[in-house]
């Protein structure tokens, strides 16, 4: 495929919760973003409402990106359906010859319009959470030297995408050989690789993942995005199957400020923090030890003063760093990652007889 | 459709574990079987081979079940895949009219020879698995009165269906309105409704059973079937999504004596009783009270005495009712459901004051 060249669909939704996956895509493949497409805020920095993309400018057309080679839809349509304005705009960027690059459940290629127009076009219809896996988890044990340690949370959209990014660069910045495992749409289409768990068949979601370890196990330290939350009573079996498929030895806790109510389910309360904890290292626990390491808190509705008194609040009532990696960076995380990693050799070294 | 006449295929598989699906069937629908297909023992009363279908009798091919009008694959292939000698026999059967049933995770109907021999013989190709279930668990709230016993298990294949029917059935025996929820193919089988839930996408698993709560609320009592383990590395995921989704009451734990190591990862150890016991209370509670009220035990590999010794073990271990529905009958278990139900509704009425 010839180099990327990005515009990037949020018509009518650039807010950062809703165009998470725009967000992302702009914060780690930015030299591929070339425009944000939203006519209704046609002209303004990116930055203005996605709060990143600074000197990425808003257009109301694909004709003000003329050089961008494909479309990334970059919003979660609220319903789940394609809205029509938008399948405007996508067979227009398909009869312009661009590819698609859509992670929604509802696949582009199981549309009929687009798929002749595709064809007609000679362009791909890339639907990032289409898979046809089918494979079970069999625990044949990873390579020894391969640490692995997996960022869950009290909630779905609290960080544990981004903060399993920034857990890997902070390892590879201190020369550790660390690598990314995306296990939903988003994080695959920033590391070009991984499986979209919530779409695999709920029998197979443990061997996906476990497939993902053993591909990526020639490296020494695996960050495992995880999904949804153990407490989220639409969402944890997928979370579930990802925690038994690669049998982490460390977790890093990532949770929202003022969150106290499940997202999608707003009248069920989310358990307390230290709740939480204990129930995933419950569910980690049954066949090897795993630990909570740090939690990444994710402050966005507070402002800095009182950022700082529940970053020391959570600290105290844990015994464990806290950070948010956005606020404060993400040094206290990957440094307890690191301590983990130190611990679990020394053990291993121990049992080995050394 | 016509009144279902059932040839069920076990070919060179007749063992009450590989040929699960097919002992099930017998036991609970008997009066449509017809006959047995393994010709290997051709000529056996099929209970010698199967432990349940006296007075059935196993068949060399389907000439000599002439008045069958339907095939049931009654055994899970080893390795997935249909073999080249049941081919023959699906082909012969639709050739001569009769409807296929299976509940493999390959389906029939994604396999062009038997589509084109279906179409030709204006037969029906049933896959019980499939599904296209794309329903988000939402947590509305169930019908007051209505209560949810969920039978869940240390491992795969130890009972759980088997025990919810017979919770079900000592229930109505009782005058309770109690309905059997199946969650898997076999119990989808013998109830004719339920979800596939181990083949459902791992997003939609609460969402399915819970619509399957939902349409089955005007009942008294919810007997759901449960699959898979919370310890079992393998289908974890599709153990947690049932369990999320029916928001139970009460758990029966079903488990089989003798049995430590995990079916198809027979490397890794299943935890202690009272830790399994623990497990499934911690994520049964997360949103409302639920405990382990009695406990199926699956003495098939010991003798009269040892099972006896076994049953007194567990009950001074956990202080719970113990049976194995076979040997002992249900009643032990089905009055601890009962039981539980009255706590439950005291509970209820307190806090309505009344």
């Amino acid at each position: 495929m010839a180099q990327r060249k990005l515009i990037i669909l949020t018509e009518g939704h650039s807010d950062p919760h809703t165009a998470k996956t725009a967000c992302s895509v702009i914060r780690y493949r930015r030299d591929e973003v070339v425009a944000v497409l939203d006519s209704t805020l046609v002209g303004q920095d990116v930055s203005e409402s996605l709060g990143v993309g600074q000197g990425l400018t808003m257009v109301s057309s694909l004709d003000a990106a003329a050089d961008a080679n494909c479309l990334l839809i970059g919003i979660a349509p609220p319903g789940g359906k394609i809205p029509a304005a938008w399948r405007v705009i996508v067979l227009d960027a398909i009869s312009r010859g661009m590819d698609i690059i859509s992670g929604l459940h509802d696949f582009l290629s199981d549309d009929d319009e687009f798929v002749t127009a595709a064809a007609a076009n000679s362009i791909e219809l890339i639907d990032v959470r289409k898979n046809d896996i089918t494979t079970i988890a069999r625990r044949p044990g990873f390579r020894e030297g391969c640490f692995r340690v997996h960022t869950v949370g009290h909630d779905c959209s609290v960080g544990k995408m981004v903060v399993a990014i920034e857990i890997t660069k902070g390892l590879q910045q201190r020369g550790i050989d660390a690598k990314f495992c995306a296990t939903g749409q988003t994080g695959i289409m920033i590391e070009d690789a991984g499986y979209p768990m919530d779409r695999v068949i709920s029998d197979f979601v443990s061997g996906a993942t476990e497939r993902l370890m053993l591909e990526s196990e020639s490296h020494d330290v695996l960050v495992v995005e995880g999904q949804g939350s153990l407490v989220h009573p639409s969402y944890s079996a997928v979370t579930l199957g990802i925690l038994h498929g690669c049998l982490p030895h460390a977790l890093v806790l990532c949770y929202e400020v003022l969150r106290d109510a499940v997202t999608g389910v707003e009248h069920v309360k989310i358990p307390d923090l230290p709740e939480v904890k204990a129930i995933y290292e419950v569910m980690a626990s049954i066949h090897q030890p795993c630990e909570v390491v740090a939690v990444a808190m994710n402050s966005r509705r507070v402002d800095d003063a009182s950022a700082a008194v529940e970053r020391e609040r959570v600290r105290e009532q844990l015994q464990l760093p806290v950070t948010d990696i956005f606020r404060y960076g993400s040094d206290d995380i990957v440094e307890a990652v690191m301590a983990a990693r130190e611990r679990w050799q020394a053990s291993a070294s121990e049992q080995a007889g050394d």
